[in-house]
């Protein structure tokens, strides 16, 4: 890799780690070039504004989160028991972020549509695609599950984006409680959402 | 009333929608000022940091939103039609919003929830203090439809943890999307997470 690339995942490393811990606004282009060990011209070699910086930043994050949701939710096993194994992912990538900085940062995305999407429209136009990929994905396997009668959903569509929601909603209460047990009633809540029928089999919420 | 406190109020308004308009980082006191129309002097005669005029700007609004809340949730009618009007007012106030400035802005604590609370110990401290006391007053109402019958909940604070953090998930949609449809939801969606047994009177979310 040369010096070049190098100094390019630098800066990427850290405006990631930045927007996680600070949001986007509290962030100046300098104070990410010192975190990143590099000099304020690399950035502007690399990106053309810190505009241009976070829309980076969202699609390399996308990008990874896709394989893990891909992974999961396209993977072996029940469709419910993929889903149900989303709602652990998360709780874990929430968790292991937790116990390296100390808070829970929460979703990015989730994060940056509350704190600029009414200011920046390119920015809000990539998380509206996250958000209707990430729905689009939870919804095949509502679908999968609806098809062997699992579940009772009228409109798959507006049920999975019940489900992001659900999601989004609690990991902000883990975030302002710094306290991932939040999440732990997530599939209980999904499987209440999706009207599903192997209800009593799962453990009530704590 | 006096000319101090007209430029305590001038300052309190401009903030308030400002911070609802772009968030908290992004603004400056001077700006605050300049929309308000009063000099920096008088910012600091009234708010000793940008921190503590947030402060005041989060109480006077939920001293509001309480009211709100208290009049529709405590008042007369069957505990699930009280809960039902909290959502009706709810995407009242988010489509009076979006009408008057054109965007829809979601909710002011979701907002600085995620923009703020790993940055501001006092801010979390008083965002949590609201969330807390919005989730009791949720969970009262659920706690007498549960005394009534009418709907199947093992845990009524976790419950209505629940049907708050829906909600805040379905506003960020609704701003992300800047369409408030995404609250129709809310209230099927509700009575799905408590096992309600009054689902069959709801027509079915479109």
């Amino acid at each position: 890799m040369g010096r070049s690339s190098d100094a390019r995942n630098k800066i990427l490393t850290a405006a990631q780690s930045l927007i996680e811990l600070r949001g986007y606004s509290a962030l100046g282009v300098a104070e990410i070039c010192k975190a990143a060990g590099v000099p304020k011209g690399s950035f502007y070699y690399f990106f053309e504004s810190k505009e241009a910086l976070a829309l980076t930043v969202i699609d390399e994050h996308w990008a990874a989160q896709r394989r893990d949701w891909t992974g999961v939710l396209a993977g072996d096993g029940k469709p419910l028991e993929r889903l149900r194994r989303l709602f652990e992912v998360t709780e874990a990538a929430q968790r292991a972020g937790q116990q390296s900085c100390g808070t829970v940062s929460g979703c990015l995305f989730g994060n940056l549509t509350l704190e600029l999407s009414n200011q920046a429209e390119a920015i809000r136009v990539r998380l509206q695609e996250i958000f209707d990929a990430q729905v689009g994905m939870v919804e095949a396997v509502i679908a999968e599950a609806r098809d062997r009668g699992e579940v009772d959903v009228a409109n798959t569509r507006e049920a999975a984006r019940s489900v992001v929601a659900q999601l989004e909603g609690q990991v902000l209460f883990a975030k302002l409680f710094n306290n991932t047990s939040h999440l732990d009633v997530l599939w209980a809540n999904c499987l209440a959402l999706l009207g599903a029928r192997i209800r009593q089999e799962v453990p009530a919420a704590s």
